[in-house]
């Protein structure tokens, strides 16, 4: 389940970002939950994304974290960053600094304060951050996630993109729970790697070509996305097993949920290290009954956390 | 029409920010504009809020260019700066900054990424800003900004603000356009100054005991608001037909187009000043198009910038 070295595919991690009390990174933590992840399934993670809390933290704290990790490890072929910030001299400068690690690529949400932006706004920032990053390594997936980011990206932009920086734009992270326009986008354009930001989705994106997910669930499940990845073609068993699971873990339950804190809440309470519960501000602790409600939902469906995971964590 | 010492009042511009044609600010160009502001009917200065482009600078380009101005002779007690960013220690950073060169206030988004968070995150971060900043110069302006920020401060929030922090936060500017909350603000907080955020709102809010307007129309209209500041309680004939133009100049034009595109392109063609078209993505210009209609709407209202306006700038 290895990635091509130049080319992510499969099962990626939208890892959560463990915290301090005092709500600075663990950085062993964020090793071991990494390290793990990529020992059960996972082809590769994606390092501050919405589920990592990425726009809470510093230009400073997110290079100090990525570097930590490649120091822990963790081989950057093996990562996405998320590098979207406002300030588009910060998304370059985040951009640089993890082509320059050799990440396999950065996944980069458009400036997200202002709303109602023009397609040419849209696509003159991503022209823009390729073109000043200026280094032939680069390879930019785009994240779609307009119901966070409050901006769309259009197939026109994409369409645009794709033909004037071939070698730089590999994908789109969609995490809109469109599945009609990420099936659009597998099927019609040529060069562009479509990602299914709902673990559900999973399965029909790879049937109409997409290569794989990005997804948060995969913080607890990655086995399951696994085996949707390795056997969905055959049909197997075990395979339609994992899709439900992941039906009733994501889309009946997570999907509805406060995402990062009941996931946090949720290995907490599992794996019995309160660490887990830590958070960086707006984001704050759920209470007992919502994490009762999430429990009682995934054990309903039969899901459990795997032993090792309760273990090293 | 000079503003209290250590509160904030009357007419302040939400301030456009020139560029270079690539995209710098402009120090010379933002001293003169804010100059001629403060001498044709501002009270203060808002920078770096929605108008000026805030969150598509970095803190660095933040901090010089209020530097600039500072130094370039504008009263620092003349200055709101926004600070509000979606990483706190970011707007922690930006907050001191200000309050260190004795500015009259900050106003301050809420994190602005994430969407759907709870009132005790959001209560959570602005305590957290106010205590970590621990500076009893701090004046804290809430910005209330749903439609673009996605997040709405409710008045269970700001009840627990000023009883927990009566010294420190000061007012609210409400660009949500509901009237209606406005008016409950004014008449239901005790010491918090209520700023409209909507330039023909001003006369209804100072009515309902607010203090004055935070708005982008000041950018080419201060005499009209600062008019009807003096003279909304006497009824002049002078203050209805300011109030008739503001009207006319924002809820029936420049409300339903892009607000700074707009003002840059306006200012642009009436001052033959090319460079106010210049901004930074992901804005981009607006169309000759765009532009004919605010002029052909506002000109039918017989609204025309000053002529020392298109003289200094």
């Amino acid at each position: 389940m290895t990635a091509e070295p130049s080319r992510a595919k499969g099962i990626w991690a939208a890892a959560l970002t463990p915290l301090s009390e005092d709500g600075q990174i663990d950085y062993p933590g964020l090793i071991r939950h990494i390290a793990w992840l990529l020992a059960n399934g996972c082809d590769g993670i994606a390092l501050f994304g919405t589920t990592g809390e990425a726009p809470s933290f510093t230009l400073e704290e997110r290079e100090a974290a990525l570097e930590a990790v490649v120091a822990g490890g963790i081989a950057p072929e093996r990562l996405l960053v998320g590098t979207g910030c406002c300030a588009l001299p910060e998304t370059v400068r985040l951009t640089r600094h993890a082509v320059g690690l050799g990440c396999a690529g950065v996944l980069v949400l458009p400036p997200f304060y202002f709303k109602g932006v023009a397609d040419d706004g849209i696509y003159g920032s991503y022209a823009e951050i390729i073109e000043r990053v200026g280094d032939t390594r680069l390879r930019l997936y785009l994240y779609h996630f307009p119901d966070m980011s409050g901006i769309a990206i259009s197939h026109a932009v994409i369409g645009r993109l794709l033909q004037n920086f071939p070698n730089h734009v590999a994908g789109i992270k969609d995490s809109s729970g469109d599945l009609d326009n990420m099936i659009r986008m597998a099927r019609g354009f040529d060069g562009l790697d479509v990602f299914a930001g709902d673990d559900h989705l999973l399965w029909p994106v790879l049937e109409a070509g997409g290569v794989g997910s990005i997804t948060s669930t995969a913080n607890i499940a990655p086995h399951l996305l696994a085996t949707v990845y390795r056997e969905w073609r055959q049909g197997t068993d075990a395979a339609r097993a994992a899709q439900a699971m992941l039906k009733a873990v994501w889309e009946d339950a997570l999907l509805h949920m406060p995402v990062t804190e009941t996931l946090k809440a949720y290995l907490a309470h599992e794996t019995g290290n309160a660490a887990w519960r830590n958070l960086r501000l707006p984001l704050v602790s759920i209470g007992v009954a919502q994490l009762g409600d999430f429990i009682v939902k995934t054990e309903a469906a039969g899901f459990r956390l795997l032993q090792s995971q309760k273990e090293v964590l």
